[in-house]
């Protein structure tokens, strides 16, 4: 997507031993770029969410074993190196799968290597393909989910459609177009008029911080709302569609996402608006049946939900909005039963979020 | 209800001269009193919500004709001013029914008077008895609401119930004791255990600041929480009961209160917890049947979404959380249709969300 007008990724090689991010804690007063030249200092860019986002933190990993891999040549142990290095890098978001996917698939990758200046080369080419595999899976994903909005183009003789999305499944939570938005980058791209209604996405922030940001970034008409709003929003006909990303999908479709992305889905159903759900098929989880008994659901610390974070003075501060002594909760996560789900797009296509429907696209997972 | 100790109102006459009330945006981090002695410094105490919440909006109108009363002695021409000042108060906050019907029994009781000074004694007497009337209206949904709460606490074995509310339907927002709060405030007085889950209430963050901060001061166990997490905690038997205020309630029973109201009313729904509405019987709308077509939503300005607000070394200021060029919407109310209420609870009893219900409670309405 475009950034300052120009096509960016969230993660490239800037050269050989230099890997470039963007620190998305800047964001979205401040464009910091951030240099990564060990595996270490991939390893805090995760740990301390520099980067975030399933795809994003996978790619991430990927040129973290890269890395670990350059370093290793000259380790007195490079084996014990490469095996803590995955091990490091798995250990700082433990419940993201796509991390330990990165990893494992780097050390598969590289046990095929017969030097060490071999392992290099096999580790900059599976880096370089799980960074690509990720830009292309939300690209397809953007060329299905489009036809979804051209149709709502259609039938409103293409006055603009609005679509309402809650939290980051964005272009700078994969490493390029994103899950949910990459139906309306696709859009837009096209001329199809479309404006999207953003989830500001309490206690975080990330649909007002980051959403807004590369929305605007590339062009896309959007306001920010309270996550409070969509509701009413939905009653006076002013949502065409809702489209969410996952962090977790069931082999039923049971969907977790951000916490209240379910209060969205029942507001939806209630009034009688589709409500999809994008994702690589990297994010399903093929083991679990029942979201709501399964899924464990991230408690995070209080002060997020005490706290607000922003730009003050031209300084990036933190004010504390409730009562010091009141005690705080803070779930990061809900799972939206499939049954409110109309359907789920994938780099493979649209289908019913149901085991049948989903193994009707990932038949080599019955 | 107590502060510091000690019981307090939230409105009350110093002197003659001299109407005070709480600057209520000054807390959870302040304690302000701020002098109203004119019907202008009326205006903008509750246009620019100094003052809040359907019952204390009705009383400060009400001490603001009185105020007005006193400034038409001398005025050129005391029925034109009094007849501005009674428009100049009701346009402040076009959604909140009480301040026009405070207005309107001003003016009915003042047309009565033979003499300015007459004018000045019964709109001082009507003052006080709308904000007594008020306190007396919450103390009696408190009456009738506790045993909502102590139905639940046997059906758990007297393990705490817990509550979750919205917004700040509060003393706050009354005069006394509050609508939403007044059965909690009961439970906890008589001794039965009760936890309550306070949404933050983005944009303003009432349920952070004012909820908290009130329930606090009187010692009720109550935990913060993002407006999205309601219905994770539903889903998982972590909400016993739902309780609510209320700006606006049709005759038929639907209920206009703070954005985000209804998506909670959905979840209960979901997953059967009893969601009530506590509201005094000035709260009805006996003119309206249908909620959502019918009642007027305001819309604020696009900064409240944009900023949060909050304490930052010892100065109360707001930091700027989206991107600046994005725009916001702050639609400040939905309607939960009254299909999702499980009863109303008014000063005269508990009643079905329905015409039917409401009726047989205010039969002089039929």
């Amino acid at each position: 997507m475009n950034v300052h007008g120009k096509p960016t990724r969230t993660i490239w090689l800037q050269d050989p031993a230099l890997v470039q991010i963007i620190d998305q804690r800047a964001l979205p007063h401040g464009w910091v770029i951030e240099d990564l030249r060990t595996v270490e200092e991939v390893a805090v860019a995760i740990r301390d969410m520099h980067v975030r986002g399933a795809g994003l933190i996978g790619a991430t990993a990927g040129f973290g074993m890269y890395l670990a891999a350059r370093e290793a040549v000259s380790a007195p142990d490079p084996a014990a190196f490469l095996h803590g290095a995955g091990n490091r890098l798995k250990a700082t978001r433990p419940t993201a799968v796509n991390l330990a996917w990165a990893v494992d698939r780097q050390e598969r990758a590289m046990s095929s290597a017969s030097s060490p200046a071999e392992r290099v080369e096999v580790a900059l080419r599976t880096a370089r393909a799980i960074a690509d595999e990720d830009a292309e899976a939300c690209r397809r994903i953007g060329e299905h989910g489009v036809a979804l909005i051209e149709e709502a183009s259609r039938a409103k003789g293409g006055a603009p459609v609005h679509v309402l999305t809650h939290c980051n499944a964005g272009w700078l939570a994969f490493v390029d177009f994103g899950s949910a938005t990459a139906p309306i980058y696709a859009a837009h791209d096209r001329g199809i008029p479309v404006h999207v209604w953003v989830d500001e996405t309490r206690p975080r922030s990330q649909g007002a911080k980051l959403t807004a940001w590369e929305l605007g970034q590339h062009g896309v008409p959007h306001t920010i709302i309270a996550d409070n709003a969509g509701g009413h929003l939905m009653q006076h006909g002013m949502v065409d569609l809702v489209i969410v990303g996952t962090d977790r999908t069931t082999r039923t479709g049971d969907v977790a996402n951000k916490i209240g992305t379910y209060l969205k889905a029942l507001a939806a159903r209630d009034n009688g608006i589709p409500f999809y759900v994008a994702l690589p098929s990297s994010t399903f989880d093929w083991k679990m049946r029942d979201g709501v008994k399964e899924i464990p659901i991230e408690e995070r610390g209080s002060e997020e939900v005490k706290y607000a974070d922003g730009l003050f003075e031209g300084r990036h501060i933190e004010v504390l909005v409730a009562p010091a002594a009141s005690p705080a909760a803070n779930y990061g996560f809900d799972v939206t039963p499939a049954r409110l789900v109309t359907g789920l797009i994938t780099e493979r296509g649209i289908c019913g979020a149901s085991e049948h429907g989903i193994l009707a696209l990932y038949p080599e997972h019955a």
